[in-house]
């Protein structure tokens, strides 16, 4: 864990987030500036910046948990696409230094930029589809 | 295989490719409509049509051969940026059916939306760069 990154305070429970699924290795839990409704995002427990750094196993767990969760945002979501996104670097406008797999549905005319603008959702209706998604999940 | 697949017939050797790496279960091959300088494609050898549909171990398989290959892309191109991208479905632009993760280099100010104009790149650039790819991976 490294203290003043917020994906492991996510991971360690000190800071609250909207958690859908969990195993030994990942937590996934809901963008709270989602892009669309939907939005996911996949990490592993263990701390690493970027692909780069990320262990094999990490990699591995976080793949395998984000198919879970893509499946559930196409089951509830039912979007007209779904991407799964990663960013490194600046140039990439990644955003939080701890690798993280977006799970992004996707809505025809969206004219989504890969480095979209990051606005806050609107919590309640986060919440409400984070308990839907779970609930799929389960 | 499946013989109406592009991406089935590329593993198969039956159309060529400008391929940087391969292991049992996956291949690394240039895209010929890059994004940008150093856009890579990474498939699992298996067809699946998507994240839906592909098996844990071509995802695995898959997601590992392209940490290698971001890792040469970045040791090689040193971009400002490296996504790593998968679409699916229409809403997301998926143009072959095949899955399939994109290693993206990022340039600044490359306004790259999520479903890039696929635009044939320069055969001889792709190429040589191909080559220093596979001389880093190998």
């Amino acid at each position: 864990m490294t203290q003043d990154c917020i994906f492991c305070r996510i991971v360690a429970g000190e800071v609250p987030s909207f958690t859908i699924a969990e195993d030994a290795h990942s937590l996934a839990f809901m963008d709270i500036n989602p892009a669309n409704t939907g939005h996911v995002l996949v990490v592993p427990k263990e701390h690493a910046a970027n692909i780069f750094e990320v262990s094999p196993s990490a990699l591995a767990a976080t793949a395998s948990t984000a198919q879970r969760v893509a499946k559930a945002v196409q089951e509830v979501v039912a979007p007209a696409g779904l991407n799964l996104l990663q960013a490194n670097g600046p140039g990439a406008a990644q955003s939080v230094q701890h690798f993280h797999l977006h799970v992004l549905p996707r809505r025809f005319g969206d004219d989504l930029p890969m480095n979209w603008p990051l606005r806050p959702g609107d919590r309640d209706a986060i919440a409400a589809l984070a308990e839907r998604l779970k609930a799929a999940l389960a």
